[in-house]
């Protein structure tokens, strides 16, 4: 299988985010071709179909897919069929921001445990989750079953957390700190940068049109 | 002047938090060449140049660049250097993040004004902003010279209160809610999606390395 770009992978995101809302309102039996899904998403209908061409076969000639069996297959490829268990690292009201998101849940991505080193903060349970001091890291995330980190601590405190993580053995993060992190080739880090959405926006805005 | 690439912009952010950290380590007279700058953010030094090129010239021959110099240049480039008013809508725990965000303020981005539905929220000040009702965006907007909005309301209220802001006049957009805005073409709107960035995450422990 030749690997498909990070923005295929994006673009099924959006693709199941958009089946999951047609299944509630049109039911599970109706079908759609990929011009009506490329008119819905604004995205090219070829651009589709190179997407899902990248894992195999799709839909049925003269009659498009169907939203439900789209739906699960792409569930499968991007691993969310199996659930994955996370841990949130920073319990400001970024963090509470994270745990309020119901998006989460519908992927079935589980946030099982929180670290904090606010010892106000230890052992106290959110939204299910409970709070651990940041020292005992690697051994929850063994006990739980960690697979992915989010870090919404401060900049200072990003990379010392990261290193933990690392450590501990997780081998994905997404990073909401402000700070360029340094990890090894074989953990996969995203980054969300307000900071640098913003200042696309200051340039937008400032640049000559 | 040919139109950089959107990427550059957002590099260019990159070279700005790096300065000033640059700046405030080594003081304002220290120079530093673009192969350093390349080390430092790892990031290839011809594309360093290239990224800077398209603004013009930056540096000296066997010199570098001056940290300063080059920070003020970027900062006017982006538009950073006039400073923006932004409002936020929506004041769940997404919105109380984000105010204290202080990432903000560094970069002259102030948020002057909150908007939210709940009648308990109206009239009250959080981090010298003042929440007032959806129904006054237009009015606010203009007394206040809203130049960048954004959205941290439900799912369900985004569209909505874009509708208000676009109607309102503003121009650039940084929208949270996980949803497929509809903005007119004269409209900047930057998404950041967290649900993208987990099913990132998802796909890569599961495929195949």
């Amino acid at each position: 299988m030749k690997r498909p770009p990070e923005i295929s992978i994006s673009r099924l995101a959006i693709y199941l985010r958009f089946l999951e809302d047609y299944i509630k309102e049109k039911g599970p039996q109706a079908t759609i071709n990929s011009r009506e899904l490329a008119h819905f998403l604004d995205i090219n209908h070829h651009q589709i179909r190179k997407d899902l061409s990248y894992f195999g076969k799709f839909g049925e000639r003269g009659v498009g897919y169907r939203p439900e069996e789209l739906k699960e297959k792409i569930n499968n490829i991007l691993g969310l069929d199996r659930g994955w268990n996370l841990c949130l690292c920073g319990m400001g009201n970024l963090g509470l921001a994270l745990l309020a998101y119901q998006g989460f849940r519908l992927m079935r991505l589980d946030i099982v445990a929180i670290f904090d080193s606010d010892k106000k903060k230890i052992g106290k349970v959110f939204q299910g989750a409970k709070v651990y001091s940041p020292e005992s890291i690697a051994l929850v995330a063994k006990r739980l079953n960690i697979d992915i980190a989010i870090i919404a601590v401060p900049q200072s405190a990003a990379q010392k957390i990261a290193d933990k993580l690392i450590h501990a053995g997780i081998r994905a993060i997404l990073n909401f700190a402000p700070v360029k992190l340094n990890v090894p080739r074989n953990v996969k880090l995203r980054n969300v940068d307000l900071a640098t959405e913003l200042i696309n926006l200051s340039y937008f805005l400032s640049s000559p049109k």
